[in-house]
């Protein structure tokens, strides 16, 4: 998967940058491709960072900071004179200028003011509407630049007014007929103006249809419904079907990269509101730590199971030697059956109402799955020439160990489904620990039965 | 993050599509979205299915087909009559027409050649070129449809071509610029040819500087550089630099979908190519036991070491009591870094060249997390008043358990890149099973050199 791409782009090393730094060749650095650049940010000092952003050209300077994590941003906003912040902010998206002002005035409101008493009135009530949206939702990734049109306007007309207008690239492929109370009517694309004849009315052409989201829907059902419809911008309207604003799909495509780094994390039991590159060691202890002494002091569990049972093992001292074999082998098959189903709910091969059928699937495949472990240990047991009733204790062992776990990790992110939390949440480390206690008492319940061992029959 | 959003959204419920099929309504059918359809699409039965492609007028047909699974494509196709097969194919785009034949070539190769005789000659020539490119590069993903231009055009004989020529929706917004051997020479959106003056030449308004991929590209990096650039389009040229084809963002939508499950199946030891919701107990059970057998044959090394320190076991049986704790912990706290440092290679937040960091990064990490856990286990065995040698053994192994397994968590992933292997195949149970067996080695040692047992002591 991992080929030597991209080779026809050709790019610049961090040793010419940082020469043309030094030099201070700002006219050879405007020259390059804001990704260039940034491919190499984290290799350059906090100092040239914020130089680059001052002496840049602000429309370049303003395709870096939109790049930046919301922390940098703010870190370079704060170094910069506030002339010079406003004339790179003023480059920027009214959806990267909201955040970026969000988080310098989260940083130092005072710079945030003096910033803000340089930018026009209306650039900054756009921003501040935008900001007021739930930052997780339609409202948070739209943009407020869009083309609308009227009904009774002719074709003719419509493109004049494009071309007078010439709104940026990215929003005037879709065009939206609103009425005279802004709210959505009908969506034509400038392909379908273009072609059509010049003295057609839009009434007559557009698509009274609009799939539309409002200004609260969740950001990860907006990237299903752009990716299900397979749409390039989906417009999104206030409580009244005002039209407010759009997403691109290009917008959706970061949110479909950390939605699934969110789940990544989330299966693994790590933290998701961290940006590990750049964490230092204490943040990542402190990020880390709650999940890990959750499982720590669950597993403490484990102790106390043994503990009860200590008698056997100190009968049958072997018997300890096949617990790790045993509980991890269950925790192995129930973090791969969680797994896929976190993810087909994720995407939604899965809904709620398949849990039956998923269900009945898991206990086939877990009954092969224990069947097969169950020959394998008893083999692996009578090799090393231990009595046959251990053969067969271990044998039952690994079978109700492989089924159960598999019902447990099958069953778990539909349960957590069912009760509004995200299903991610199982995770493997989850599902080991549970898999370690309940293995356990698995074990020592079928060792007790089949070799009539233990307190009462010892 | 689960809102009951997408409100505005209509949908039609699965009973009204069943009745409007049992009274073979099919020009109310034909006014459903494909979406709608697609839904409901799998509690359809497979007749159900035949009947509504074979029914519905071929544009909806053929846009239900392109969504559904190659398998499915041609389940569906070899019960059409081939008038019929041909009908919906010609409405597909070429890439997905690519597809749909292959699959059915592959499940009925007579069939197949029926249908093909139907087809017209240059679109076959159009598909099998495509079907000769990779599937997971820019060849397979890209689409040979787009508007190319010369550069001594102007601005109104462009507008007139394109009005005539009427292209796709998707393929319109980038206008690329050809020289006479069809050689990429330069960019120019729909919206620049549209505010330009009718007399300008396309040469001088276009951009010269068109970031491109070739067929062979990897369709994760293509992925990445759209996301990167932003783009909307990618162009997409041969070995000598002639325009082959353009890849639109919607279809890298898919792409980063895909290869986000993959990431998440390896981290999980589950199978990737498989799609859960729909396979049997039997196809799940062959995908799913090759890593299981992989990882239950390793874990048996921890009998083998627990079997080799019996001994110790025998004489203070409280020591076999910890193990899953310990030794789970180790699992837990590698798998956690891990993911992290997995995902973050995937999205290029972290490089090869950054391992050291990150080593010392985890060295300090994995210090604080050891001395907290190894802490708390102290106070947990004194609670339970056992020798205070016996705490301090476990206090002691859990340190180490835990600094050894945050180190192998980070490291096994860039070890794996450095080999040119998918880091995520490090496998949360990967990491389990490596530190249950490192866990025991570790616990063994420590307790001999603290507790002074062991065969030679004891």
């Amino acid at each position: 998967m991992e080929q030597g791409a991209g080779e026809r782009i050709e790019t610049v090393s961090l040793e010419q940058i940082l020469a043309a730094l030094k030099e201070e060749q700002w006219a050879q650095l405007a020259e390059l491709r804001p990704q260039e650049l940034l491919e190499h940010w984290d290799e350059l000092s906090e100092e040239d960072r914020a130089r680059l952003v001052a002496e840049l050209p602000p429309e370049l300077a303003a395709e870096l900071l939109a790049n930046l994590a919301e922390e940098e941003q703010s870190d370079i906003l704060e170094v910069l004179a506030p002339p010079n912040a406003r004339a790179v902010l003023e480059e920027l998206d009214p959806d990267d200028l909201a955040d970026a002002l969000q988080a310098l005035e989260e940083a130092d409101p005072e710079h945030a003011e003096a910033v803000k008493s340089l930018l026009g009135p209306e650039v900054l009530a756009v921003a501040e509407a935008l900001a007021s949206y739930e930052e997780e939702a339609a409202g948070g990734l739209m943009t407020p630049e869009f083309v609308s049109l009227r009904a009774n306007m002719t074709v003719d007309h419509a493109l004049e007014f494009l071309r007078r207008a010439s709104p940026d690239a990215e929003t005037i492929y879709y065009l939206y007929v609103v009425d005279r109370e802004n709210r959505l009517r009908g969506v034509l694309s400038l392909r379908e103006l273009i072609v059509a004849a010049p003295s057609t009315q839009i009434g007559d052409i557009m698509d009274p249809d609009v799939v539309r989201v409002t200004t609260g829907t969740d950001q990860e059902e907006v990237a299903r419904i752009i990716a299900d419809y397979d749409l390039s911008v989906l417009p999104v309207v206030d409580e009244e079907d005002r039209l407010v604003g759009i997403v691109t799909v290009d917008d959706v495509l970061d949110v479909v990269e950390l939605e699934a780094t969110e789940d990544i994390h989330r299966l693994g039991a790590a933290p998701v509101d961290i940006d590990y590159a750049r964490a230092r060691p204490w943040l990542l202890f402190r990020k880390r730590v709650p999940w890990l002494v959750l499982l720590v002091v669950s597993m403490t569990l484990t102790f106390n199971v043994i503990s009860h049972f200590e008698d056997i093992l100190a009968e049958v001292v072997v018997l300890a030697a096949f617990i790790p074999l045993l509980i991890g082998t269950g925790g192995n098959v129930g973090a791969q059956v969680a797994t896929l189903v976190v993810r087909a709910l994720a995407t939604r091969d899965l809904e709620l109402r398949d849990y039956l059928r998923v269900l009945a699937k898991e206990i086939g495949t877990g009954l092969m799955l224990g069947v097969a472990f169950g020959v394998f240990v008893m083999g692996y047991v009578l090799v090393f020439r231990l009595e046959a009733g251990i053969a067969l204790a271990l044998g039952i062992t690994m079978l109700l160990i492989a089924l159960t776990a598999n019902l447990v990790g099958a069953s778990l992110p539909f349960l957590f489904r069912r009760l509004g939390i995200d299903p991610a949440l199982t995770s493997s480390p989850g599902i080991t620990t549970i898999m370690d206690v309940v293995g356990l008492l698995i074990y020592f319940h079928v060792v007790i039965w089949v070799l009539r061992l233990g307190p009462g029959v010892g």
